[in-house]
């Protein structure tokens, strides 16, 4: 008697597998929880660098009683060989009865594959619980195996009327101490961030994740830029037109990793083709966090996936410095980039509203 | 044996006071509920034009059942003969035994002296209960009394990024059909709607009611200008600079009535003394709906006690037109003016959120 997928216990697996966001890439970020008789007898998810996954620590703390036990996985179980054996395999060696799983895996090396294995074996499999969840979690990994660049994320912290800064570009501080740091908890959940040269050079920004017990999460940090600094720390790529310039880069080491970047028709980085090398390169989740010509160019290319926008309840003017640069939307209803809100919290005074494409 | 104070009726006689918003300058918009043993025996608010006051209305209703009854009122009852005989008498001639008052008067024809006369006729009065929501609801009115100018509101319908039109003007449609009807709801709670010379040659707004139920309740409106054009309609105040221009306009009847008004330094009318003279005219609630410049203007003067922020989840970019002109602000922590968000609401895919001056 096999009882019905119960969403408490993917809701259980999807918050586990999310602990893994900005860490495990490029692999995806997976929770699984194990149940016998209606207790958890394995919590697992994808270790940072991707190994083990999720199902391995599950299965492991679950021992013995794992038989005829049911699996909560937030992703199709793999069924391919890897650094370590298929998912699929080790569910149906630990004697498990009953899978649920919220989204199958599109990597085309499992692609329903870990699934007909595990029905093969004679386990039932119930698919699609919390599915539209999983989905979203899994997002930068959904699009680095279909688009082969990583979801897009546009961080923004501006006051009511869209601005970044003062006239005279004062921008400490338009959020409060909570959107900061609400801001730094954001960059570790990210595998990558990029700023352009403008903010670069104004702020000298770190972009660590600076809240106590995170340290240890900070992204890799990209540089749009077609004039890398001399004094770019080794940690950062600098990204540049693909011109004879990069070919005499002299320390490159130094300097971080140049990856050199087609230009578009009026000399400005590709942005499509830097998304799709840094998909190549494995990131499955890239925060952007301006300027306002930087953000401008991913909406206009089309990329920006989710926007998290930080509003101070402030006003600045129109002589202040705006968050988005020229879009040369002309009808607003056809031209305007357009999202759909999906949460909001209050930070302090100001507000945290998250947003994906519509 | 008189029960305590139950904020409940109170809560019933600001939701009945609220009614008459728009509708009562210069008076007050009270509200008043008469409660015999548990239960409500009268219900009054201030009628259009301000008579009936709230309590004659209520203790009509009741009739006997006003003796030994608690009546509550959101403003403490005028002590003075108007037009009608000061409402603390009635209360008293009643034979109401208990006054719950949310906030005192400030009316020099009043402040305190409704409230002495209740209490020297031997009747239990409790101040305060819900006097914050009540202060808020009467804030108009209180700033004719105190300031002799009207409450100020802005209303601006933008992108997430502060755009109220896009680069080549167009602003059809930033915002939806359910935030548009909001709109013209929030028009029905003012006595007048404010627009500058920019947004009347470019929209020809009608500035009206134009919900079904609400046709009445427009607003008087009044143009900023200093260039009063010749087509407009009657029922519009021109308000210009104070120059010789003004003595000869022919025809001030059909063009509407001009206020003049004095010139700052640079030339610009002087919000200020616009404002002094629509409170001497009795305007207790002004509704500000743009443009840029006019809402810049008000900003500036410090004159901006609320703000209507209606958003759309789009963004247009730097080249579109921005909600508030350039306001000059340098440190952003001393000089943006600041802001609380009162309250937030879902319109469709928009949102209102309404702020107050921090």
């Amino acid at each position: 008697m096999i009882a019905p997928p119960d969403p408490t216990f993917m809701d259980m697996a999807l918050r586990l597998g999310a602990r893994g966001l900005g860490r495990v890439a490029p692999n995806p970020a997976v929770g699984c929880v194990i149940v016998r008789d209606g207790h958890v007898v394995g919590r697992g998810w994808t270790a940072p660098g991707g190994r083990p996954h999720a199902e391995t620590v599950a299965l492991a703390q679950a021992g013995a009683a794992a038989k005829g036990a049911t699996a909560y996985v937030t992703l199709e179980p793999c069924a391919h060989h890897g650094r370590t054996p298929p998912c699929a395999d080790a569910l149906i060696a630990a004697g498990i009865s009953h899978v649920v799983v919220a989204v199958g895996d599109p990597d085309p090396r499992t692609n329903g594959q870990g699934i007909a294995r595990l029905r093969k074996a004679g386990i039932r499999v119930d698919m699609g619980l919390l599915g539209d969840r999983a989905a979203d979690s899994h997002q930068g990994f959904f699009l680095k195996v279909r688009e082969s660049r990583p979801m897009i994320a546009c961080k923004i912290a501006q006051s009511l009327d869209g601005c970044i800064a003062s006239s005279t570009g004062h921008s400490k501080w338009i959020t409060g101490d909570a959107a900061r740091q609400y801001g730094h908890m954001l960059r570790a959940s990210h595998d990558a961030i990029l700023v352009g040269a403008g903010t670069y050079r104004a702020d000298r920004p770190s972009l660590d994740c600076r809240v106590s017990g995170l340290e240890d999460r900070s992204p890799q940090k990209i540089l749009m830029t077609s004039d890398p600094p001399a004094d770019l720390p080794r940690y950062w790529w600098s990204t540049v037109k693909n011109t004879e310039k990069n070919a005499d880069c002299a320390d490159q080491e130094a300097r971080g990793q140049i990856i050199p970047v087609d230009a578009d028709e009026v000399g400005h980085p590709c942005v499509k083709d830097l998304a799709h090398k840094l998909g190549q390169r494995g990131i499955t989740r890239l925060l952007v966090e301006g300027g306002a010509l930087i953000t401008a160019a991913f909406l206009r290319a089309g990329l920006v996936d989710r926007l998290y926008l930080y509003t101070a309840p402030k006003l600045i003017g129109a002589d202040g410095r705006a968050s988005v640069a020229g879009l040369s939307v002309q009808d607003v209803m056809a031209d305007a980039p357009h999202f759909r809100k999906i949460s909001e919290r209050t930070l302090g005074e100001d507000a945290l509203s998250v947003y994906v494409r519509a």
